[in-house]
């Protein structure tokens, strides 16, 4: 029972998602419209996830891992009251990917993946 | 878009549930094995999630609100990982609470539920 999930995590960068090689084994599946959550102010990312629905998107996928979880999930809510009629959740999704730490040891930490997708007719 | 949850929650005290009127909209349902994440290092959840399921419980629920959204999902993590062939997480709901500040204003903090369950014939 020692083992301990890093803390040292804030979050995706600011470049999350554009080289990246994805081997964690669970996964809500593919989106082209995610939202990675880092260290920007939360209404940044409910700015970032309107703007895609805005341009039609059908879902929007947010991922966070470490202490950005939480954020991630305040992104949810705010949306999910602010639309209520437009949004819905679809499905929510926590893994554990591998990092590397900067003198090359491999840590976890814990993600997850929010699925919200354009209700039916809105 | 002024909308912000509070970050000065730190998670459920130690006596949460006690004496809860749960108001929250939105709920996996009751569990009489909930375990709240508070303050506590995360193997001390680890651990009360384990002896749950020693007990013969079928399932448990974590619940976490604010910043220890995260640790919540640290604890999912690595109890999933521990016991791949024991435990299943079967559900992930995220929701809007409100709370009293301590000068009496209304305050948003989201949060979080998990439900746990022991896997059939483990």
């Amino acid at each position: 029972m020692e083992e301990e999930y890093t803390d040292n995590s804030e979050g995706y960068p600011d470049n999350a998602g554009e080289n990246t090689d994805n081997s964690s084994e669970e996964s809500l599946g593919f989106s082209e419209n995610t939202v990675f959550i880092g260290k920007k102010p939360t209404m940044a990312y409910v700015f970032a996830v309107m703007t895609q629905f805005e341009k039609d998107a059908a879902e929007v996928m947010l991922k966070a891992r470490g202490k950005s979880i939480s954020k991630a999930v305040d992104v949810t809510e705010i949306v999910k009251n602010k639309f209520p009629d437009k949004v819905e959740v679809t499905g929510i999704q926590t893994s554990t990917e591998e990092m590397q730490s900067e003198d090359g040891k491999s840590l976890r930490v814990s993600a997850i993946e929010v699925r919200i997708a354009r209700k039916d007719g809105s």
